[in-house]
């Protein structure tokens, strides 16, 4: 079939479901997510030996060992999927809150209330417990979810979404609100994001080739999850001892995931100590270095690219750069940042407000580490991902984000004059 | 020029001016819009007269007579535009508010702010109004703009330009924040709508070939703003009386607005005597109606055509549909609407809790004329349109709708465990 009819076909599915939930009670579908926890129990033998068969291709796909360790489940790691479904059952519903509402002068009843989207489109290539969070967001939030993973986990999150579409029938609700698409062919990407009408907004989240293609191809509203290009500076009034310890954690306490840190930036004023005390201990952590002619005329290490300032190394390896002040700092994060979180590590109040004014990122942090930015950390709950772009949704996406409004407006006869 | 060589340098100089007016104090952007109203007004010999240059080729345009009075600028209406920019002065400024903000239980201070987006793109083909008024709401949420306005307006339109840019310099905030492009050619659409990291946003309002022109050719966010195909529908318990003003209202009281209804359904319980009764009413005010089968064998009308049911007609012709049921209605309504407005007619409560559930519009009146779909009505101020999307925005847009957030996160040496 042509992928433009066979996303057709599973939208509109997809779109009576969406209908079916947006009327539904929140405790359906608490109830709906709980069945679903049950489902992945009772399906964890099932769930590992898909996984064993996307496990077993992983020589086809030239998988690094770091990438097999995140598409294996095991026991433990069923059981963590299993939970989050509860955690999200427990949160707050979404749908149904009035944003706001007021009497007119006229007597008009104006209110603006929350509503689900619809269906949305979630593209990802990282591990399968994405499919059974990113579901379970979309049926807490009354929306219904055509979801595409990466072809290294296909049997696993089919599996699950099976699991999950076994839960939503257990609740009554309809089945064809979680879908996995069962060919990864990237036309159907496009279709997926070409489908006016049937699909409300597309979520591409992790590689910068994929969500490009993407944004370009889409007629739709795309959400993108930019991975991130994060910035520590640490400010010429900085408390140094705090500064070495929030770069070495924002760098080191976990290297592969989007909040941690690609890039220092250190203010002349301080440079010379800084850079001398820190870089023996990035050394012992394994952190290779990479510098501006500044920093590398303070302590050894590579020459710093062009290319560096915009890399997300996603591992051991931090590029460092000398700035003049705050104005260079703020420019330099405002050029190359992918917009997801900086951090100024100062003791002076005005350097704080200026950079939280100025950078143009969804997440400024103030003498913290980058890698708190994150839904739970902020009290949002499981998250859907990170939106790096402006609009919609900013920063950790929770399940409110998967959220619209209408407007309701309820009159005795009014006219307009 | 190359047009994306055009749109990158003046969307260099927004970006430039964007960031100093995202810094700015609101009383700041409050006297640049005051100094706008003031420049405006001092500026009326001009505006007329660059309007008459407009005026004097209307007929190779080949403008309709309401086309002409709606392109116009007299004394009246430009002392409106320059109140107009007076109320927007004075509404509260949407910059800065926390939108939620908690103490973590680790001591993390984590709060969501909103901010200016940065740079938009408003591409409009109405009155000349629409420039001072789109430009004015960019200024008082802090982003800069770049306007493209129809060609038969373009004299007025960048003659009002330059009275905003006066009032910006007068008072102290760079005048690149507002901008009208030159020329009208529609390679510049497309450049803007491919602006990725120079415009953030594009809102395109007005012509359906136009915005699905600009949708296509986007890599960068878009708020559609289509006109509206709004439905009256009148339910078997309607008090009928009210029906009829409300259905008469909804289409005679203005009826070239995007909120004045295009199709009338009615619950075959009452349309005999509903449509018996509203006929020659409709015929007195001049409105051609076209019905469906049913509706013409109570009523002489033309026949409708399955293109009625989607046809905005911004005129006085009414589409008429005798239905089955209220669920007839919403799927009828789910089908043709554009999502702009719907009402229902109705004293029974479960009938209006149904419609306002499953009917997938921006606005959902109960008892009401469609015609209070609109920003001023719903006290919101001023509007930079109304939005048919579902994301970022939906309904009336006023300056909050101009706005993202940030996250900022306070500790004081925090470390992720």
């Amino acid at each position: 079939m042509e992928p433009d009819r066979i996303i057709a076909d599973l939208a509109a599915g997809a779109r009576r479901a969406a209908a079916v939930l947006a009327a539904s009670r929140g405790e359906k579908r608490n109830a709906a997510l709980l069945a679903c926890a049950k489902a992945i129990r009772d399906d964890a033998d099932r769930l590992r030996s898909e996984n064993s068969r996307d496990l077993a291709r992983g020589e086809e796909f030239a998988l690094s060992r770091a990438m097999v360790d995140r598409l294996t489940l095991d026991d433990a790691r069923i059981e963590a999927m299993a939970r989050a479904l509860e955690q999200i059952a427990a949160q707050e519903d979404p749908i149904g809150r009035t944003i706001s509402a007021c009497n007119r002068p006229n007597g008009l009843r104006v209110e603006k209330r929350r509503v689900p989207i619809g269906v949305i489109g979630i593209i990802f290539e990282s591990r399968p417990n994405v499919t059974a969070d990113a579901a379970a967001l979309c049926i807490k939030s009354g929306n219904a979810c055509i979801l595409r993973g990466g072809k290294e986990a296909i049997n696993s999150n089919l599996a699950i979404a099976a699991a999950m579409r076994k839960g939503l029938d257990a609740a009554g609700l309809p089945a064809e609100a979680v879908t996995v698409l069962e060919s990864t062919d990237r036309e159907l990407v496009g279709a997926m994001a070409r489908a006016e009408g049937l699909i409300d907004l597309i979520i591409p989240r992790g590689g910068r080739t994929l969500i490009r293609a993407v944004a370009e191809a889409a007629t739709i509203p795309v959400i993108k999850h930019y991975a991130g290009n994060c910035h520590v500076y640490v400010h010429a009034k900085a408390n140094l001892g705090m500064a070495e310890r929030i770069a070495l954690n924002a760098k080191c306490q976990r290297p592969g995931v989007c909040n941690a840190a690609e890039t220092l930036l250190v203010d002349q004023a301080v440079a010379r100590r800084f850079l001398g005390d820190i870089a023996p201990q990035f050394a012992s952590e394994g952190v290779e270095l990479r510098g501006c002619e500044q920093a590398r005329a303070i302590v050894e290490m590579a020459p710093a690219s062009e290319e560096d300032w915009s890399e997300e190394y996603l591992g051991l390896i931090l590029a460092v750069k000398v700035v003049e002040d705050i104005d260079e700092a703020i420019a330099h994060i405002n050029t190359y940042s992918s917009g997801h979180t900086e951090a100024i590590v100062t003791d002076e109040v005005q350097a704080a407000e200026q950079f939280v004014a100025r950078v143009d990122s969804s997440s400024v942090m103030v003498n913290a580490s980058t890698r708190f930015s994150d839904g739970e950390q902020y009290g949002l709950g499981a998250e859907i991902g990170i939106s790096t772009d402006k609009l919609h949704a900013r920063g950790p996406m929770g399940a409110e984000d998967l959220t619209t409004c209408k407007w309701i407006v309820t009159g005795n006869g009014h006219l307009r004059q």
